[in-house]
Order: C-alpha cells, then sequence, then structure tokens
C-alpha cells in the first residue's frame, strides 16, 4: 500500500464533495452534508483499496460495496462516475425522472446490488454476500458503509451478531459517525467507544480513526481480512466536512445548498479537488465464476392421491428434491426449521443451509444478500413472524431481488397457539409488494409444484402453508404455472362460484358435496396463484353461475383473496361475497376456529343457500 | 428480605411446574418445558419480592411484569392462580375455545396488559411502561422476562438502547438462558457472559445468577432500582428444569408430556412443592392515580378555505392542540420529527414526548407499554418505514392497543427521493390489523379532526399523511367521524362515482372541473376512512351513476382503498374500476409521477371518458 498517493486520494474527495453538492443542487433536494462526511472513506475504497473491475461492476470477484446510508446516494453516483462508468455530466440529472441516478440507490444502475435507504439494512446484505462468497470459494471482500443514526435500528444488530458467529472476516463494516441525524444529534454523539463496545460484545474486530485522515483510513483498511472476526472501522467525521460555512451544523441534514451556497461551497473545494479517472484502480483475482445455472430438470413429485400430508411438508420435501438438481438454493430459517420443515434441506445440505436464529429481518437480508450473487435463497419462518422483516421485504421487492419466502402455519387452522402464531395479515402484506408472486397451495402436489415455479421465477415468490395435514388431491403430473388457477368442480346450473385455496379449498370441496345431496351445484375454483390471480379462469366460470363469486380464505377480510378477486372482477360486474376472519380470533382446536369464524363447509354450505 | 422463606418459594416454583405439566398435556400442546426453566424466576417476583395487589392486578401502582418469552403462559397463569386470583382447576382449561387461558397470554385476561408470543418484543413494551411510570410519579417497577432464544432478535437492542439512555432504573429485564431454542442450540448456549458484555454496551448493569439458586435470586432483585442504569438479570436455568428425564435435552421444546410422563413428572415434584395461596404479597405504596381522563372538548381548528398546507402539518398542530386539552396525549417519533411535524409537539410539551431515535419496532413497542398505562400515544415516522413494524402493530391489534400511528410521505407524489421513502403499502398492512382504523385526510381540516377522532376512540388507528401541500378545502366546523366520507360533488346524470383520498381527492376535483367542461357529470367522494369504510354512501352514490364507481389512489393496487371499495360493494352489484400505483416508481418530481403512474387528474379524465 505504499504507493498510495493520499493527497491524490484527498483530492479525489473533494472531487467527490463537488459532485454531491452540484447534483444535489442542480436537483433542489437531497443530502450533501450526509456525502461529505463520506467523502474520504468512499474516495479511499474506490480509488485506493478495493480490488474490481470498473468497467464490469457485475464481476462476479469484485470487492462489493453496500451504501447502507443510501440517502448519501449522490457520493456512490460520483465515484463511479469519477472511475470512467459514466460522464460526471450526468451526475446533474439526480432525481430527474429521466435518470436513473436516483434520490436512493436502485439496481436499475449496474453497480448497485441492491436497493438502500431504508437505514439500517445494508449489513444484513452484506453478511449475506459475504456468506455466499465463501461458499463460492471466491476471495473478493465485502464493504457496507453506514451512518451513525442508523445503527439504531435493531436489524443491524441481527446481522452484526450473525457476523459474528459465523467469523466473518471478509466483511468489513465502515460507521461514518457524523454525530448528526435527521432532526437532531445522535444519542452518543463522537462517544466511538459506545459503539465499539457495542461491536466487540458482537464478536467484531474494531478499530476507531478520524474519517477525515487519509492516512489512518488506509492504515485501516490494509488489515482488512486478518483475523476471524469481522472488522468494523468506526470513522469520526464532520457532517457536511469541507464546507466551511455549513460543516458539523444542525439543521443540514437533507437540504441542498442554494445556487450560491453551492457555489461558495464549491470554490472553497476546488484548489483541493482531483479527479479519479486517471487511478489504476487494483484488479480482482481471476477465480471460477460459481456455477449458479438452472438446472434443466427436477426429480418428480411422489405422492398418492388421498395421502395426508401437510403443505409446509411438502414445502420441505420440495426444498430436498429441487436443491439436488440446483446448486443455486439456499435455505434460511429463524429458528422455526423443524415446524417450516426446511429443516429437512438443512440435513441434507448443510453448507447451504444458514440458520439466522430468531432474527427475522436479518434472514431476508441475509437471503437478499445471496439473491444478489446470483443464487435462490427460500427464506422460512412462520407467516405471522415474516410481517418482522416486512420493510427488508419491502426493500427486496425495490431491488427486484430474486427472494423466495415461505411462511407456514396461517390463519386460524393452526388451533390452539392462539392469534400471536396465527398469519393472518401475510396475503395482504405480500400482495402489496412490487412485482410479487403470492402462491397458496392446497396439497403436497400443488405445493411442491409451486416451489419449483418459485426457483424457476424471477423475483418476489411467497408461498403460503398450512400447519395441518390435508389429503393429495393432485396427480403428480399436474403443472400449477404461477397465474393460473384449477377448476375442481363445475357443472351446468351451478349456483354460485366459490373461489377459495389452502385449508378453505378443501371445505369447499366439502360444501360442494353437501350441497350437491340437496341438489344444489356450485363451481369450485382452487386460486392457488393469488398473485398474479387467474382473473379470467374465475371470470369465466363466475359467468356461468350468474355472476356470482364467494371467495372463502383463512386470512383476515383485509387485502387477502377475496378483495383479490373484487378488486380485480368488480369492474367486470362479477359479485364477489366474502368469508374471511372478521374478528381478532382466540385459541382453540383447528375445526371449532374454522367453524366459529365462519369459513368451514358448514358456513359455506350456509352462505351459498342464503345468495340470492 | 430476611423473612422470606426460600423454602416455601422453591416449593411454589415446583406448584407451578406441576400446574404447567398439567395443564401442557391435557390440552395436548404447549411448552412445559419452557415453563420449568422460569419456575423459580416467577416464583420468586410473584411470592417473594414484588410488590401488587393480587385481587385487583390492574391497580395503579402495582409493580408491572412482562412475559415476553409467550410460550410460557401456563407459567404465567399458573402463578396468577396461586395467588387466588381464580382457581387452579381452571387451568386445566388451557387453550380451550371455552377459557381465555390461551396458547399465549392475551389482555383478555385482567393480569395480562399486552399479547405477547412473537418473541422480542416485550422488552420495548416495558420501557414503554417504565416511562410511563416515571412520568405519572409512581414508584412501581416493571419487570420483563426473557428467552435467550429471542435476544436475537434486534427489537430488543432497540429497546436495551433507549432503556440506557433513559437511565431506566425502575426497569429490570431478565433473561432464562435455558440454552436451548426451539429447532436447536442457542448460538451461546449457556456463555452467559456474552450477554453480559452486550447488555453492559447497551448501558445495564448486570447480574449473573444461577436461575434455580432461591437464594441468589432474591439476593439480586434485593438490589432492583438501585444505581442509574436499567438492570438485567442473566439467569443461567436448565429447559425442562424439575423434570429428571427431559431436562436439558433436545427436541423437547413446544411438547407436551403424554399422559403418563406428565405423571411421572409431577409425582417427581409432588413431593417438593407448596402452595402460594397463603403467601402474603407486600403490597404496592399507596400513591394517587394519574389523571387519564378524556378532556370534554378540544380548541378549535383554525384554517381558512384555500390555504396550502400539508396534511402531515396539520398532524403535527393538531398535536399541540388536542394535547393542551389532553394530558394523556404522549408523542414518539424515530428522528423524522421535523418531517412528520410531531417536532411541534416535542418542542411544546417535551416531557410527554419520546425520540426513539431511528428504531420503529422499539417505538411501537414503547408506544403500546404507554397505551396499556392509559395514555394516548401517537407514534410517527415515514409511512413506508411502519413497515418495519409490521409485527409489533399486529401484536398491538392482538392486544386491542390504544395504539396511534400516523405515517407520513405516502405515495409516489412525495417526488424526488425515491421508491424507498414512498409508503406505498401501507393501507394494505394498515387495514389488515385487527380492529383498526385507517384514516387519510386530504387536507388540514380533516386531518385535525381526524388526529381528535383518533384521541377519542379506543384502539389502533392509522393516520395517513401526504407530503405535499395542499389546499384546505373544507370549514372548521366541517365533523369528520371515522367510518364516515363526503360527497363533494353530485349532480343528476353523472356518469360515474370517483371515489378518492388525500392528494388524489384534489386530482378528482380537478378531473370533475375538466369534464364538467366537456359536459360529462361525474360524483366525487372524499374516502377518507379507508376503514371503517362507508359503505353505505359509497354505494347510494354508485347507485345513481349506473353502480359505476372508479378508485383513485396513491398507492399499489393490491389492499387499498380500490380493494376496500370493491371487497365491500362488488356483492352489490357494484362495478369498481381502480387507479392506482401498479409498477415500481422511479423518482422525479411530483406532479410528474402522479401523471406517470396514472393518478392524477388528466388519467381519471381518461378513465372516466373510457368508461362504458
Amino acid at each position: 500500500m505504499n504507493d498510495i498517493d493520499t493527497e491524490k486520494l484527498q483530492g479525489i474527495a473533494n472531487q467527490l464533495r463537488i459532485h454531491s453538492i452540484a447534483a444535489t443542487t442542480a436537483a433542489g433536494s437531497g443530502h450533501p452534508t450526509s456525502c461529505c462526511s463520506a467523502a474520504d472513506l468512499v474516495a479511499a475504497l474506490f480509488f485506493g483499496h478495493m480490488h474490481y473491475d470498473p468497467k464490469n461492476p457485475h464481476y462476479h470477484n469484485n470487492d462489493r460495496f453496500i451504501l447502507s446510508k443510501g440517502h448519501a446516494a449522490p457520493l456512490l453516483y460520483a465515484a463511479w462516475a469519477e472511475t470512467g462508468l459514466f460522464p460526471a455530466s450526468d451526475l446533474l440529472k439526480l432525481r430527474e425522472l429521466g435518470s436513473d441516478l436516483e434520490g436512493h440507490p436502485t439496481p436499475r444502475l449496474p453497480f448497485v446490488d441492491v436497493a438502500t435507504g431504508s437505514l439500517g439494512q445494508g449489513l444484513s446484505v452484506g453478511v449475506g454476500m459475504a456468506l455466499c462468497a465463501r461458499l463460492d470459494k471466491l476471495d473478493h471482500n465485502t464493504y457496507v458503509l453506514l451512518g451513525d443514526g442508523e445503527i439504531a435500528e435493531g436489524a443491524v444488530w441481527e446481522a452484526a451478531s450473525l457476523a459474528g458467529i459465523a467469523k466473518l472476516n471478509n466483511l468489513t463494516a465502515i460507521v461514518d459517525v457524523n454525530r448528526l441525524g435527521q432532526s437532531e444529534a445522535t444519542a452518543f454523539g463522537h462517544e466511538v467507544g459506545v459503539y465499539k463496545k457495542r461491536f466487540e460484545a458482537f464478536g467484531w474486530r474494531t478499530e476507531e480513526i478520524d474519517g477525515h485522515d487519509m492516512e489512518e483510513i488506509l492504515e485501516v483498511l490494509a488489515a482488512v481480512g486478518l483475523g476471524t472476526q469481522p472488522l468494523v472501522i468506526l470513522a469520526k467525521t464532520i457532517k457536511g466536512a469541507g464546507i466551511s460555512f455549513i460543516q458539523d451544523k444542525d439543521g443540514w441534514h437533507g437540504k441542498a445548498l442554494s445556487k450560491d451556497e453551492a457555489e461558495r461551497a464549491i470554490a472553497e473545494l476546488q484548489p483541493k479537488a482531483k479527479t479519479g479517472i486517471d487511478v489504476t484502480i487494483p484488479a480482482p483475482s481471476q477465480l471460477p465464476a460459481p456455477n449458479n445455472a438452472a438446472p434443466a430438470s427436477c426429480p418428480p413429485v411422489n405422492y398418492k392421491l388421498g395421502d395426508s400430508v401437510a403443505t409446509r411438508e411438502a414445502f420441505g420435501n420440495a426444498l430436498v428434491r429441487i436443491g439436488e438438481a440446483d446448486p443455486r438454493l439456499i435455505a434460511l430459517d429463524g429458528d422455526t426449521k423443524n415446524s417450516t420443515y426446511s429443516e429437512k434441506f438443512f440435513k441434507k445440505f448443510p453448507e447451504r443451509s444458514v440458520e439466522c436464529f430468531i432474527a427475522e429481518q436479518n434472514m431476508v437480508g441475509v437471503a437478499t444478500g445471496f439473491a444478489a450473487r446470483g443464487k435462490v435463497p427460500f427464506a422460512s419462518t412462520f407467516a405471522c413472524f415474516l410481517t418482522r422483516a416486512y420493510d427488508q421485504i419491502r426493500v427486496a421487492g425495490i431491488s427486484q431481488a430474486n427472494l423466495k419466502l415461505a411462511g407456514s402455519h396461517v390463519g386460524v387452522s393452526i388451533g390452539e397457539d392462539g392469534p400471536s402464531q396465527m398469519g393472518l395479515e401475510d396475503l395482504a402484506m405480500m400482495r402489496a409488494v412490487a412485482g410479487s408472486a403470492v402462491l397458496y397451495p392446497s396439497d403436497a402436489v400443488s405445493a411442491e409444484k409451486l416451489v419449483e415455479q418459485m426457483a424457476e421465477k424471477k423475483g418476489i415468490c411467497y408461498l403460503r402453508t398450512s400447519r395441518p395435514k390435508s389429503p393429495v388431491i393432485y396427480n403428480n403430473d399436474e403443472p400449477f404455472p404461477i397465474g393460473g388457477a384449477k377448476v375442481l368442480r363445475q357443472a351446468t346450473g351451478d349456483k354460485a362460484t366459490v373461489v377459495a385455496a389452502g385449508v378453505t379449498l378443501h371445505e369447499a370441496l366439502k360444501a360442494a358435496d353437501a350441497l350437491k345431496n340437496e341438489g344444489v351445484g356450485i363451481t369450485v375454483i382452487d386460486a392457488y396463484s393469488v398473485k398474479p390471480l387467474a382473473g379470467e379462469v374465475i371470470k369465466a366460470a363466475a359467468q356461468k353461475t350468474k355472476n356470482t363469486v364467494l371467495t372463502v380464505e383463512d386470512h383476515y377480510a383485509e387485502g387477502g383473496l377475496g378483495d383479490a378477486v373484487a378488486g380485480e372482477l368488480s369492474a367486470d360486474g362479477i359479485k364477489v361475497h366474502k368469508l374471511a376472519v372478521t374478528e381478532l380470533p382466540h385459541s382453540g382446536k383447528s375445526a371449532e376456529l374454522l367453524a366459529k369464524y365462519g369459513i368451514d363447509a358448514t358456513a359455506i354450505v350456509k352462505k351459498v343457500k342464503a345468495l340470492g
């Protein structure tokens, strides 16, 4: 590292400051002061330390960089412009509709792996990437730049704990301790010792530095990877550093400088600024690329009609079956693997399994990290506990991450454990994620086929599985494309089309039998793909039953299957009646609860009879 | 403490074990081994240490106890039965539909303040209660019993950090370190030193003890409240302690003993068991009850028609206005108070304001703690960051907590900051919370009136506020009851009923003007109460426009206003067309984005014209 020109790096840092100020002033909004505090750190990483191919940000053995403090986006954009990836003049299009240099980073840009901007999420993603590098036998490092404000987020400590346990010495966190939050100073200001103690307690090696002293920065970076622990660099910085009339002042978070102020600031910085374009960036080592190709086929599904198998168990079977053929599959769980049945995969493929302990936010973040490196991660826990990670899931949607989630123990059908363990809002939650697929199998065959579909399809897919066993009703060769539905009962003169999924599908089939005995016919549809919904299939069936649909779901009445069907079909004049859980449920036996909350066969029969 | 009979307490602990085993075996499910590890701790707290009135669990100066490890519910139930609050024979009705002794604790029971069972949430609630006791000048202590597995949850460290910052020496956490999680051993087993370091780094006083040694337990409890820090007692325990053939064994989480096993276990414990019914529990001090009465009235709202005010700013104004009259009001924020405008309340009433820093899970948990003590807490941040706390909000729903949430910066109308800062799933998320009200004002007057309604109504209420300024369109005396809607434009021959809220209401009004110029009339409804929805109002209007409704919302198409209207009205033959955000949005100017995603006046005009 002796040949690194620290004066040049300081000059580049100032150039990054100038770009950040100019871009935010041009946009009329943004966070220039949050860029300035971290400019020396970023200059050192990008132009004096990290090994990567600046022409190919996706190269598999590049060092990875995650800007967890996503509001410093202009700084990141400036760094890549200074590598020569795109013209610096583009930076002035910051935040414009026509430019992908958005307010916070998104993977619309080739050098951004995951969206950031919801604070405290980057470290989990970094843990996933560092675990993935180890699995893929790659020697690059992963760097995560955090703000001091965001380390109040518990998710940071979930990530820190797992990194410590896994001894990720290929992971480095850098905390830009600039003392000032958005609305007031952080709780600890420049008392970096508090953070040092915390990271040490979570199993990290720590270094405290002056984040504006290039020599110090380079010295601690030179020791990255030493020892067996992850490293955190606690860098004491000044918010707005380099702008004499603004730095270290309250009230300057998320505020662009006026044109005059910007000119004044740039005039101060210009004499000390240097471009980075002519810096030779160290190349990454050339190591074989991991095999992240999709398999040609999977071993077949093998159940007997009438077998009694819980869909959650079929999920576990599917993970193993598909995992045999697909080396990209990774399983993650939050200490529920014996309930979600991901345990089957953990036992068979321990090297591709990550026990995240009871920390769902980090589990989803780690999975997103694996997805960003070409893997197909399946993260599982009880459906209700995925609510814990809704922000991470939401942001994975913005990342358009190839993330697979499986939530078990849905609805009142879980029985005795009571409402805190019942997933009753997961359909609403997962439907509202950008680009998501929401799948809800009713038997083992459909569950297995849907897991296959999830592995094949790019993007966020959610599988909703049930606790109770249910009979196998489909043949092993039945296909279950995402966006499809199955019409299971249909006859001329049917009174209504009953749309169900999961446990309520079996109730609907029982209701059809009971009604048939009374001379009333109903069409029964398995809406296993809640999003995208097979609207045309349901509509066509409904039109044969006087436009009358009855949805039945083991979910709250809001945002689930009923709303999905009504929201999609009511414009066509389809009348959608809903049966769903409409009050806070109680503990009890599964069948008792289905009856009490009006979603069992008896309730369906009663409702169909009452339909006009 | 010299007169405490430790042998008696050990006997009571064994009696609690017997009850826990018998109840779970009778139920056929549950977590007896998780009860046994904590039995000595609970016996010491309830029969040798805590000051409370066992006949009146709600007495305002009782010590509070939160079972954060909610799966040990039978132990809690057994303790209260042994105080004499209800007959011990009731314990055998555990988990039955007809008994409120549910699988995990809920406030259906008088001695449960908040639902638990989603792990890692209890400490935040405890922080809220301890802060509230300080505010109310009460001298009781708050005790939170946690499992070792759950302290992997980041929310625990968010709570720990705030407790340390606030120096809550009236808060004691007890960690039942029984070494075994659900699916495998915890990461640190019995290495209690790891937890000690962590809590110390977060500002706590720590004590390590043998959790089965009654002398040690009582000794550390005797020092509760000393010094200025919160106290954590790290108790090394054995899972299933007291059942010789099960204790400390893997594979016994969440499993009831068979009838034979239970008989054998009880036979082992019986000779060493004693009842607690004749123990005299120390009385709490008699201090004045806090004034938690609702005010008779609030100062009036005062805007001028046409004034340009953001609904988020009106929220801040309302907090101050109502806060003057209502001493129950508490404001909490996550370092966004200058954006949500809760800052106005923070400045006026600092003693009733809690800066939670960037830690939304804990913010919601702390607010739930205040609510459980009779306050009316308003917790605010960007709407999108409330997703971070969805599990806490879900569980607050189970608690039927009097929790008020305000989410600002909703939808694409925020503009340049980009998708990570846009609340686009909050309506879906909040509608699916048990018993919630979801409110979405379009101007300053309605925003203020809705905050008033929120303060008056018991239960979870969510206010959705917007970033841009919008004109005041209502008079100051206009009432906005929860569950209502306003018909703003209506004429005979209207082609469609346009249902909007927030920013899209103003777009709908513009569209109505534009269409009127072309000779097309539309009915415009302000659906400010998304849940409960004014279905009858909308239906009546729709029936006058050939059953045709068009919803327009700055939210994803799933689970929001459109689905709410369709889900409620399609059964009546109302045709609901939807305009909503249907793809992942980009950064850009507010008006550009409303146009690009098809929810502005132009889009409404176009859609209305295209309606058949």
